[in-house]
């Protein structure tokens, strides 16, 4: 397939799911979005799901273009950019929809072996991130001898319930990223490290 | 109708929901798992939809007198009484697939208003909970001086990525909980309070 027709067809499929949500999402909704016919998607994609799990790779090379930080720089700066990603919720109308969409599907996941690879990875990814820098920083001695691990576990669990957060409860206040950095600045950080930018 | 066919009803839900999900379930499905018929089930409930609201108020009833910890007890082991049952993982097949369920409702619920407030008041009830154990925690003096609204909404957005976890990845470790005692340790006990058991 050209790729610009791949690139019409993920975005029919974003805005497919804004606005109809996973679970009433129908193959003609996407082609709604774009200019080719239902006859067109099925020729690409046989069925709703393999269109869904293509558009899930095409988000998580996004995702991990986005998150991937020059391995040089600072690892608190890095820990910041990163949290900062993670921490942020959806500005507009579209990236919650699109949130939401994205809760649904990982809600499916446990029901379908195809999504439930898919959803993983992008935990994985955040998990292997966050672990990547943490031990960047206890080599260069700006952060305690935490186990990398287990902590990358803790702020993985954390970005999850931001994100439940934002789409069940609209909840879009910055405290939990304030007490985060909290925690990072008193959990984390050794004891002679320059404070976080930012607190 | 009598509080045993409620009862039984609300059972019926349950185990429907652990077997079918929640996108797919039916009224005949829940009739199945109960000695009614799906005309009975109509005969008290118009619809899924209200037989479902019902189940999530009685879901609440339930959790409610289960969280609520006598207030005359130790800050500290009222807090940890409140993590071990918001953080311990399910332990069986069919509490896991109930959780499943859950977070099916939770992603349904920006699309529907009744699903949403009835889903917020779990969280609003769980962060009233922690709220009044920190007050009376740094009242007594045995918590640090902190902001109890913004601890409290890190707490339950915390509970809620381990909801998710559990799900999504089947992940039971309790490392998040091992973490979680670490930063109460260091970020809310007074410096002279006693270490908090189990950590």
């Amino acid at each position: 397939m050209a790729e610009n027709t791949t690139d019409e067809l993920m975005r029919a499929t974003y805005l497919a799911l804004c606005k109809h949500g996973y679970a009433d999402l129908t193959m003609q909704d996407i082609a709604d979005e774009s200019t080719k016919s239902k006859a067109a998607l099925h020729y690409h994609y046989d069925t709703k799901q393999e269109l869904l799990l293509a558009f899930l790779s095409f988000l998580y090379a996004n995702f991990e273009e986005r998150i991937r930080t020059p391995a040089r720089s600072d690892p608190t700066d890095r820990l910041m950019t990163f949290i900062d990603s993670a921490l942020t919720p959806p500005q507009r109308d579209d990236q919650l929809a699109f949130q939401t969409a994205i809760l649904e599907i990982k809600a499916q996941a446990p029901y379908d072996d195809e999504f439930s690879e898919h959803i993983a990875r992008f935990d994985d990814l955040l998990s292997e991130q966050c672990r990547s820098v943490i031990v960047d920083g206890i080599e260069q001695g700006v952060f305690r001898e935490v186990d990398p691990d287990a902590v990358a576990t803790f702020f993985v669990t954390l970005f999850n319930g931001a994100h439940v957060r934002w789409v069940t409860e609209n909840q879009a206040d910055d405290r939990t990223r304030a007490l985060f950095i909290n925690y990072i600045q008193s959990q984390l950080l050794a004891e002679d490290a320059p404070a976080v930018v930012g607190e």
